[in-house]
């Protein structure tokens, strides 16, 4: 039951597309991510993920639309829904998701992170 | 799909300790609620739950310590213990918890809100 600052947690972070777990409860984790670029097209087959963006901008592409977010934004993508995060420019961003979510999800490629960090 | 602005839904809620669902996946809820004052001493059973705040600050007090947490600061308490939040001056929460939980959880008063707005 300590305090986790999600500055500190994010100046801790240097990779982008990785996200970082800094809390489990209900089975569900909390994660830091920083993106910039182009992620890859997936979708996850059981799990809807939150995205809520901390600092900076990103558009979250789906099949026939774009989402801009930025901070103080935050956005749920269903189960089984295509989606596609891209970032102009760095930005910093908190997912909330069932615990074991595969970022890529249906798809596996060099992006794809098997073993999370923890901070 | 689309894209929740909190400072928008917070802009739209004018009562304290009334917490608002914003939006739902994987069974969870996530919840806007505005605190002032003090809330009641009280425990979950079967759900921990997740406070992030973002914008003003509070005191989250347990029966053997306080945590102070401000913007960008969140916590997880864990099923079982017995907390009250405290806020001196209005500050804006995000709440991450399962649907269905009680704001009060084991005690009910005055504060106990079995019915909850969504925006």
């Amino acid at each position: 039951m300590n305090k986790i600052t999600l500055a500190s947690k994010f100046a801790q972070i240097h990779k982008h597309w990785s996200p970082t777990i800094l809390a489990e409860l209900n089975g569900q984790h909390v994660k830091a991510s920083k993106f910039k670029g182009e992620f890859v097209w997936h979708h996850h087959e059981n799990e809807d993920e939150l995205f809520l963006v901390i600092k900076g901008s990103f558009r979250m592409e789906f099949r026939d639309k774009a989402v801009e977010l930025s901070a103080g934004d935050m956005i749920v993508v269903p189960r089984g829904v295509e989606h596609r995060p891209v970032a102009d420019e760095e930005v910093e961003v908190l997912l909330f998701e069932p615990a074991g979510t595969l970022n890529t999800g249906n798809v596996r490629n060099e992006m794809t992170k098997d073993t999370l960090d923890r901070l």
